[in-house]
């Protein structure tokens, strides 16, 4: 059964529409920037920005970020929490496969954010280990020096973990303590578990094997990822069990991501997500990224890299090499028969308008609470 | 949105339940027989007998069925409608790529049942126009025939099909112009697309798709199947636009379904669905079942065949010697370990006791109502 004890998002991320179910961006690599994030933070849901797996552009991105949040309404929840606690009502992504501890720790330090997303460690849970450590120890030394704030509760950084199986939740929950876990589903696009179930079976066994395993660990919020789009994916997913729901796809469309207009020409041009997206490692191999543990693979929009590597036996060495001429073609590179890699989930076929983050978290939200309303007289 | 218009199959099937959603059992090859699809429809659900791709044991499924029916208690509403119509308030599930028209026809013309469920034709959905023909053509023979009853409309047969795409559900509306669209999600066990998205962007997707064609087209109920084996997955499914949902794997751990105990006992020892099925055409092979289209495979739980197959390299006529001679072990034959298949949706994890069809549905009604409830303060 689905928790009935209050949603712990709420008072964890204080900044966030109390009245609404809790909607973050995917911390997607080179696209959730600053402007993304806060825009998602400032419309009350939970903005992330991608640091990746190299945190080369990490303080930029949140000096961003801060001047952002600064050039907000006064009375907007998100300026004020930041007013008042300085810390950064946003949070931020890594991939931990090739991030480093010490430089990211450093930029963390002086630029708090509320919150820190970590994913696809080489080693599954361990490596993320020394990352909780430091990341808690951050807040020892801020509480030391901080005093009781006036308005908002000043939550502990929240640490969410993402995992794609129900071993992987476990294994994270019982080593890592994370305040929020990311249940990632079969549908996402970009990076996942090649092999995984979709949130339809996922949310709800992680929600049943951590209730039955320990009782209490019902106080930590699932977050659901992977296929939702629109108020009827996040109905769903509150539906499975999820405290909240993560988009990524359909920010891919928000006027603030930072995307080609190629890509997003693709976003809104594409259909039928399940028969034209296809999960393959081949999108990394034809940009010579080679550093993600063999488990993962990403979903995209399949092109002429996928048909060539997997129809028509191409080897990596030639089909990167067209790759990089298909980069200088510009807007061009992008759709079936160009090269261009388009992450994206299977939910891309719903996504037919650029909108603002602000606007895509008003319609989602409508769209659930009008559903919702129908099912209610269940 | 999902439809506000009220949902039809509660006219269409009037033997259902009229205060749960609509949810029936799939129609399992070997598994779904006559108590099965009874005991559902006697519950409330909509029960299928499946026929596969060779009509052989259909007469003498049906005639049992027809035997249980009379035997329920008189007040019964699935036994009430029997007698009153001389309908079977059931349906009969075919996989196309095999079955033979001629046969299938003769029979359903003496037992008449209420719904014919269509799936996996060759070639999809042309091969299926003579099928909904001759199932339409069944209605003019009877209805010269018939009076008016005198409790239940007597609605046309059914034609429920099967589509895993955006493109497959548009061909069959267009051509088939079917009462039902079963819309399968890549968590479902047994046979499907090798490639689809889940039922959290397929339902949405399909309702969006089929309304900007035609406004009308929303009378076209969708029936989700694929991971769902909860009330938490029902309601989700309704969530995302559904007018009921069809359970598979949740159905294996029914006292009614014909299924081995060894397994029967994996289903209920299995756990972390995503990560303990896979999608395989190793499965028919090894069982030498080669007429399934290519465009389709099949979910089962992990197991030696599929080791051997994927991780080893075994050629097919090693791993099919081997399946036999595991066939010889009875219930030992089967597990993670053993050959025997074991196909299984990704809720497989979900699944954790043996009830009856009746309970089944109970239990999941309950779960719906109780969270719908608490989802309709949103």
């Amino acid at each position: 059964m689905t928790p009935t004890h209050p949603n712990p998002l709420y008072k964890t991320h204080p900044w966030i529409s109390p009245t609404n179910p809790p909607v973050s961006n995917a911390p997607m690599l080179n696209i959730a920037t600053a402007p993304l994030a806060t825009s998602v933070s400032a419309a009350g849901g939970i903005g992330f920005i991608a640091a990746g797996y190299d945190t080369t552009g990490l303080e930029t991105q949140l000096r961003e970020a801060t001047t952002l949040l600064k050039n907000l309404d006064p009375s907007n929840p998100a300026r004020r929490f930041h007013t008042e606690t300085g810390i950064l009502p946003l949070g931020v992504g890594f991939l931990n496969w090739g991030a480093d501890l010490e430089n990211a720790m450093q930029i963390l330090s002086e630029h708090r954010p509320a919150a820190v997303w970590l994913f696809a460690p080489r080693d599954m849970p361990a490596d993320l280990k020394p990352w909780v450590d430091a990341i808690r120890g951050l807040d020892d030394d801020a509480s030391a020096a901080a005093g009781v704030r006036a308005e908002f509760h000043t939550p502990p950084t929240q640490i969410w973990v993402q995992i794609g199986t129900v071993h992987e939740a476990t294994a994270a929950l019982s080593t890592l303590f994370p305040d929020v876990l990311v249940a990632q589903g079969h549908d996402a696009g970009g990076h996942g578990l090649a092999r995984s179930a979709s949130i339809v079976t996922l949310v709800p066994e992680i929600h049943d094997t951590l209730l039955q395993r320990d009782p209490s660990a019902q106080h930590i919020p699932i977050v659901a990822a992977g296929g939702i789009a629109t108020g009827r994916g996040l109905l769903a997913a509150l539906a499975l069990g999820a405290s909240g729901a993560v988009m990524g796809t359909r920010f891919l469309a928000a006027t603030e991501a930072q995307v080609a207009a190629g890509y997003r020409r693709e976003i809104l041009r594409a259909s039928d997500g399940g028969a034209s997206t296809v999960r393959s490692t081949v999108y990394d191999r034809v940009r010579g990224i080679h550093g993600w543990p063999a488990r993962y693979d990403g979903r995209g929009m399949i092109n002429r890299s996928y048909v060539d590597a997997v129809h028509h036996g191409m080897d990596d060495e030639q089909n990167r090499s067209l790759y990089r001429a298909e980069a200088s073609k510009g807007d061009e590179g992008w759709g079936p028969s160009g090269r261009m890699t388009t992450y994206a989930g299977t939910g891309v076929g719903l996504i037919t308008q650029v909108l603002s983050a602000k606007e895509i978290l008003a319609e989602v939200w409508a769209e659930t609470k009008a559903v919702a309303g129908r099912l209610g007289s269940l």
